[in-house]
């Protein structure tokens, strides 16, 4: 049973590579638990310290803005782990993390946390390697904020899923485009305005919607958009 | 002339309580350099991976949008260091450093920056610490960004400056404010617009200005501005 758990926690990329009899040990210290669509794994502002790994389902992390509306920072799909801040910095949460989906989760106490970040030479590494990403997204976040209308904030943030090296003559596919809430609460709006400049972006022939997949026809265009904000 | 370098390195807080021996030779292996103001010490996309030690002066890290226009990401004041992303991910440089006054700067070459920041545990460590802070501001910044309107940018821009636990009741100073460039790039707003929200403030009564310092005068008035958005 712990073999099929250590097996688990292997497939988180914190943890590949990790000596079998670390990862053995690990599983023994976590706490396993399935979560339902809408749980709160953490509470923003809590002074808990527990440090979790997502196994399977898709997690999102949620601040509020000064009037109170939910802003969402991330959308995280598993295996992937998260609430290493607090681990880190002692300082209470500063994201609510709230299952979108059923989820798998497995946490770890702060002490066994701070003994695996710190003194695990590969985990140090990759935690400052995910710090450094999260730190670049957050840059190119912030200049899709900066688009002043909604239709050219969602083509920003669009044109930032892209992977790198695409020929832009091409059509390309965002599969698992985020439901319109969690895209009101990404780019700071409301979802009936996700949806109107979606309409907006369909009607000038620049995406096509299918299902969870949305299809970008025309990335010049795209492009275009913004530099006309 | 080496013990003199070893104590400017100490002031430097990611490298406080080092054993003096360990700054000993770290300040035999870095190459000092004095910049002028407007000088760039690191450009944006350069695959450059030094790590620096900030010793005197000020620098911003700077971005540029879509459109070609700067936004700055911060303001930094020695003593601290910078240019850590890129020894940690090995990816271009995220941000442009130049200094906005004259600086004394310290640096390593990625070997030795790797060494220091991945086998000296507290250095590790605090540079773990120093990302989540960093992580957390972003956080907060993206709020300020979200304000439509360029007065309550400001506004919001200067309650995160507060120090906390301050009594709202009270006026309180805030000190060495950027300059009007740098509140604009940060702001995602041109100089103009950060002189005219600065008086639409001043003539509103909540703020009063004096040379390099900031008096808020009415805290509880900038948080309904924020609400009124």
């Amino acid at each position: 049973m712990k073999v099929t758990h250590a097996k688990l926690l292997a497939q988180v990329p914190l943890l590949t590579d990790l000596p079998t009899e670390l990862l053995e040990s690990l599983a023994k210290s976590c706490r396993f638990e399935q979560v339902n669509r809408g749980h709160v794994i953490i509470e923003r502002h809590d002074t808990t310290r527990r440090f979790f790994f997502l196994l399977s389902g898709q997690v999102r992390m949620l601040d509020l803005n000064r009037q109170g509306q939910e802003i969402a920072l991330a959308i995280l799909d598993a295996p992937t782990h998260f609430g290493e801040l607090a681990v880190i910095d002692s300082l209470p949460r500063s994201a609510s993390v709230q299952a979108t989906t059923r989820c798998e989760v497995a946490s770890i106490s702060p002490q066994d946390a701070e003994k695996l970040i710190y003194t695990v030479p590969q985990v140090s590494r990759k935690i400052m390697q995910n710090m450094a990403t999260v730190i670049r997204n957050n840059n190119l976040h912030r200049q899709v904020l900066q688009q002043q209308s909604i239709s050219n904030r969602l083509a920003a943030y669009l044109l930032g899923q892209l992977p790198k090296d695409i020929d832009p003559k091409e059509t390309v596919c965002i599969r698992n485009l985020p439901i319109q809430y969690d895209l009101s609460i990404l780019l700071g709006t409301t979802r009936e305005s996700i949806s109107r400049a979606l309409t907006t972006l369909v009607d000038e022939g620049l995406v096509t919607k299918d299902g969870k997949n949305l299809y970008l026809n025309d990335i010049p265009g795209l492009y275009q958009l913004l530099e006309e904000d």
